[in-house]
């Protein structure tokens, strides 16, 4: 596992493949000339077969590991509300969202390699572990093959962690934390970490030391096989590519997490 | 392959899972009791994640083989209006639709065995070899095991066959066929064969001489594995009753195409 | 206002125009032939361009007055599922659907009268003042004719009645009330009234005392323009029948709240 | 009309209000400082409540007029591909958006003042007279007072006219125009002006002369109360830009076509 003082390597990942017919969000192709790991919306929040299917084609072209990224069916509010629904309604969306993706990835000559929830869903999963066991058990269902990425110390990871389902975990590059390991919620000031800068060098001391800093307490230990960056915030490339490049001088391999150990 | 002298089993065939959220298409419990096979919608024209799930589990539970029933993603058109669309438009929405329902199927401990494409998409298929390609390579690149249903006489049959990809045909119940193999279409009287008796007594014909009357000239030759039974209109329920019955009293066995050989 | 001993008239009404598609909610015919309001769906949780306008043009042809049935942009939860929203965004998708109907109206030949709101959405204006404020605002920026159909006593009521709007109120066939006034929750036994012969004699008591039956309690004095009677459900059209009938054979005329007193 | 020699002022239109939920298409903020018309998505091809709202707000501060640009309701396809619907489901869903284009604009405290379908709604007004009068009776039986803008010269202009409706006409300021008065195809070479010179050029000599140059003939007779510009485009801004400016500096004053004359 990455994070400890020896760590060489370690992976990006980024929410792609977030159109949804005419329209774009962010600059996919770009994201993917910088990321290892691609998170594709499956036709639940964003995303529709065409959209689908050209992701994973350019991922795949870019040697970028793909995974399924379900959400609510709510492309109105893009997955960021939560709708109420049961637990087995959720295993049924996440089960049909993610096999949708599988289905496009055939068709690509390519494969879907594990899931991450995304919006109201991810952050249900991180904190109601009913609703990251349901998310497990469809995974698990649909291929016990499929990995799941889960932010550090959440009931995602734990849910996953119990049902004996590979699983990975992420940190997020413009988000500060906490000393008890959560992220600063965005209401407060300075949850987002917004200079490139600042952004890259919290990384490179984590990955230096596998000490985290913290916003007001020492820094802490944590430990992550990825790092998310977003794709589609006006300056997303620009930040996503600044860390490529301060991660690769410092002497940092970046690459998928799925060929790393778990 | 059936509709010879000594034809002793056959399959019934419905469209299946039509429903989408709070709204109802037929009833799929009592079809499921009558058919052998279903096609079941995958989210296109019909059907939802929570619905698939539900309609697979009751095939499975009742013996029925399931098949994925994709079709133009037009709800409010219910995937009867052709939608202009490339080839590869509909390869990628026939890859994703399977995908969901397979997706769905693992989810309720079953499997998706076959595909026939639904509606327009359906008619397109018959007639536009390069829509029937789209469709075959799309079924083939998701899952080489997947057969398709095909009306005997199609291109879809035809492009299935040349690629390889296992094939089986289906006949209708309730419509009347020309002299050349082509359903009549529904604008010409004697298109729709509405009396069960009728409807029962044409296919005992059928299946006992393989021979199929035309609605205007000497019956045909023809072959197929499977009847296609409505299941959206009001009658829907009493004439697969009345023909199932009728079948089996003559000494017909039903049973799902996909256990006789191709 | 109805509800006094003297009560001659009482409006009944009913969600009607709740298809989607090629899918029905209920019998909207039969329905028509009973009710004297209709609050119909405006393309949220149920309705499209052709459907709203066939119901109006139903309504219109039978004397029904229409109103409209906003409700939160869920097809798949049918509107019965809280999505968050903010009050700004209340009040643009009540003007959207309000103004949607209202254009198929014209082109119907008839008017949309008042606005009830659906589902969710109405359990929210029942009891949440802001989103019963933004329901009203929105209903009056689009036409200060537009009355406000709302269950007695609840801030949607409360808020019509504070901005000046023209507001009307209902009560339910089947439901029971608690001494409070307000509905019993369905989770107890006894809060749905099942039997038409019961639903029928509490009302005539209700029209005839103005005092109404509740679960646990004496009853309490209500008054109302309207009763609902729900649309779809297996035994709907025969429980409105016969509330119907019990009715008018005890001498109320059924005739729309709109044209009665406010 | 303008389009004579002694034309003093025009209209610029574009379609703006074509984002979806979180999706945006083009730069509406940017382009409402340069149009005077805006021809704004109605929740069918694109748009929903909250968008219609901050779009027509957005207009009425600045003074631009707003109109409907109704189009058929396949997000997928943003309103391009034709969806077989009868004359009847096109007034049904002409009608019901441009009401609820009229609801949140009332919300929004402005109005709507006329209408221009959209995409492949457009086109085939333009051609197919039934098309045409279906759209001009929904838009007279919605309101009497909306205008509609047509290309010069299409069955829609001739529909309106001859039901006495509002008309008024535009020209596009990047395609090419054949001798008959038609748009070259975007098929052949020379269809698209691409370069904002031209495109200023042309106009200029058209609103000075009254005669539009023609790809392969000589300029013909033509007369329009608008340009239309297009909103989602890469050049977009700095086309719109560049005409605006172009023309300010040859004295033409750019002002709403409906605060002009017919």
């Amino acid at each position: 596992m990455w994070g400890s003082a020896m760590a060489q390597a370690i992976d990006l990942n980024s929410d792609l493949g977030e159109g949804y017919g005419p329209w774009r969000m962010g600059d996919d192709g770009a994201m993917l000339d910088l990321v290892t790991s691609a998170n594709i919306a499956c036709g639940g929040h964003a995303g529709d077969p065409h959209t689908m299917f050209d992701t994973l084609s350019l991922a795949n072209d870019r040697g970028v590991v793909a995974g399924a990224h379900p959400g609510f069916g709510d492309r109105e509010g893009f997955g960021r509300r939560v709708i109420p629904c049961t637990t087995g309604e959720v295993e049924c969306l996440v089960a049909a969202q993610v096999g949708a993706l599988m289905g496009a990835a055939a068709l690509a000559g390519t494969e879907v390699r594990y899931v991450k929830p995304h919006g109201a869903l991810g952050n249900l999963a991180a904190d109601d572990r009913s609703i990251a066991d349901a998310i497990v058990r469809a995974v698990a269902a649909v291929s016990a093959k499929l990995a799941i990425l889960a932010i550090s110390g959440t009931e995602l990871e734990a849910a996953a962690r119990q049902r004996g389902s590979p699983v990975y975990r992420e940190i997020f590059a413009d988000r500060a934390y906490l000393p008890s390991g959560r992220l600063v919620p965005r209401s407060r000031p300075g949850a987002m970490i917004e200079r490139p800068e600042s952004a890259a060098a919290r990384l490179i001391e984590f990955l230096t030391t596998g000490l985290m800093p913290t916003l007001d307490g020492p820094p802490i230990a944590l430990a992550a096989h990825s790092i998310c960056v977003h794709g589609d915030s006006p300056g997303a490339v620009a930040m996503a590519r600044f860390i490529r490049e301060a991660l690769t001088s410092k002497g940092f391999v970046l690459k998928p997490f799925l060929n790393g150990a778990s």
